[in-house]
């Protein structure tokens, strides 16, 4: 089983964590410097992914989390730049709906989970359902659960059964790397305000997301609680300092490298029956 | 709708287009000119798929379909390597299985179509149940359809079915293009010797295609068929010559970037509702 990379933004296993102390700004990398980060890291990854394809024995599960406008979109986008989309999945999860809502609120994410020698990806995740929902509980009355009154236990029992999944992907061959992308709310307003002001980036803006702005602590603290509940060796969180994008980019890639290192994966070598079936098929080409 | 643009590799619309007559080695492109002419054309397609994502409004669908080490797999990864996982979803159709062979032979490629603003891949196709099965008829018996025999009819049944179910999607927003890499038989050759050759290839051979081999011609005559009875203008076939991989990646980016130009997306404006909404949220934003 694969082993969480060491770093300074992996959430501690023991609920040590604090949003207050997590860092939303790093200086001191110079942009050129992160962006061959960047680049290196991305070459890795090609190489690693047809590892995993090769050895088909593995999946990898990127989960990306984080406030409007923290970078997701793009974070993805220039992460997987040198991935084959056949062996990368990625789903973004909007609200749910309809059929979504009458399934209990692991289902629709469970049918998007990669297959083995594939990395998934999500765009937002199961982990909305003890974020937003936590923040806006009127949401659990769509889903129309056997419950009486939302409690503190509520959110205990939803943080459980994430963590029991993951625990049953992670025995089962699929390792899980969460992201928190950590922006500021002064970060996040100039971003909001750039996809009013840029007319390529117009389709992305929703008034609805100024809103949410209003309920920005209370948002932390959800994080602060999810993050700490299901961060563990073998499905860890980071919370990745995100107001500047090329060193967000540059730090999720190489948090994905390592990780995939750690795995230790060769290229497969045929059995000696299977030697022999390649022998043969050598000598028919070859005689033809 | 879209028109299907110009190419001397376009499969015309008449039934005239013969195996024989396509080329599978072109000279006089210098390598270097021709991976430039592939970055062009990926970074093009990178700006057109976020037009598409931005609109919501049409798919795109690109079928790849090939002889064995034709280059499928790798076309893919090099042709979509600037496109963000999440506006791709790439599916590789291998021989069907259990559940798959109790649905009718469109099912499960219906079930991978993309959804609007995003771009699909098929590596294999519905194609295959005119081809490897043409070929190998015997297949047909795991499909357990009510046939009595299979005659010239039970393909021209297929066919027709495909060619229906195109038109259908079309209609509704879905941009078709087909390749068909063509490749020469002494160049399969080689390129399954260099998998039996290199650690890294290895796990991609198969002694079976070597079998597949003494088919070959019977799989042209399908092909032909097949790429006359369904090149249409909403969904057109391109027979692109696959012996020089740079030749082969530079052509089917730039058959893309052409299609999706004719469909002339532009960046989508709000209404005059949706602006008096954008407006107020400017002016929270700004007076927070």
């Amino acid at each position: 089983m694969f082993e969480a990379p060491d770093s300074p933004f992996l959430v501690p296993f023991d609920g040590s964590f604090r949003v207050a102390d997590a860092e939303t700004r790093t200086t001191g990398h110079k942009k050129t410097h992160l962006q061959k980060r960047l680049k290196v890291a991305t070459r890795q990854l090609e190489n690693l992914q047809r590892l995993l394809y090769a050895n088909d024995s593995h999946a990898l599960l990127l989960v990306f989390q984080g406030m409007d406008a923290s970078g997701k979109d793009s974070t993805i986008r220039r992460v997987m730049r040198r991935i084959s989309p056949t062996g990368c999945q990625a789903t973004g999860f909007k609200r749910p709906v309809s059929n979504e809502l009458d399934h209990d609120f692991l289902w629709r994410t469970t049918l998007a989970l990669p297959q083995r020698g594939r990395i998934g990806v999500f765009n937002r995740s199961q982990y909305e359902e003890v974020l937003a929902v936590r923040v806006h509980p009127e949401m659990l009355g769509d889903q129309r659960l056997p419950l009486r009154s939302v409690e503190r236990s509520t959110w205990d029992e939803r943080l459980e059964s994430i963590l029991d999944q993951e625990k049953h992907l992670a025995r089962n061959g699929t390792t899980i790397l969460k992201f928190w992308l950590n922006v500021s709310a002064e970060e996040q307003k100039k971003r909001l305000l750039s996809r009013l002001d840029e007319p390529e980036k117009l389709w992305k803006f929703n008034p609805d997301d100024t809103v949410e702005r209003r309920y920005w602590d209370r948002y932390m603290l959800a994080y602060e609680e999810a993050l700490n509940a299901t961060s563990r060796p073998w499905a860890p969180w980071f919370a990745i300092p995100a107001d500047r994008k090329p060193y967000m980019r540059a730090a999720v890639a190489e948090l994905i490298v390592a990780s995939l290192l750690t795995l230790a994966m060769e290229w497969p070598e045929p059995g000696a029956k299977e030697q022999e079936r390649f022998d043969a098929a050598r000598r028919a080409l070859e005689g033809e």
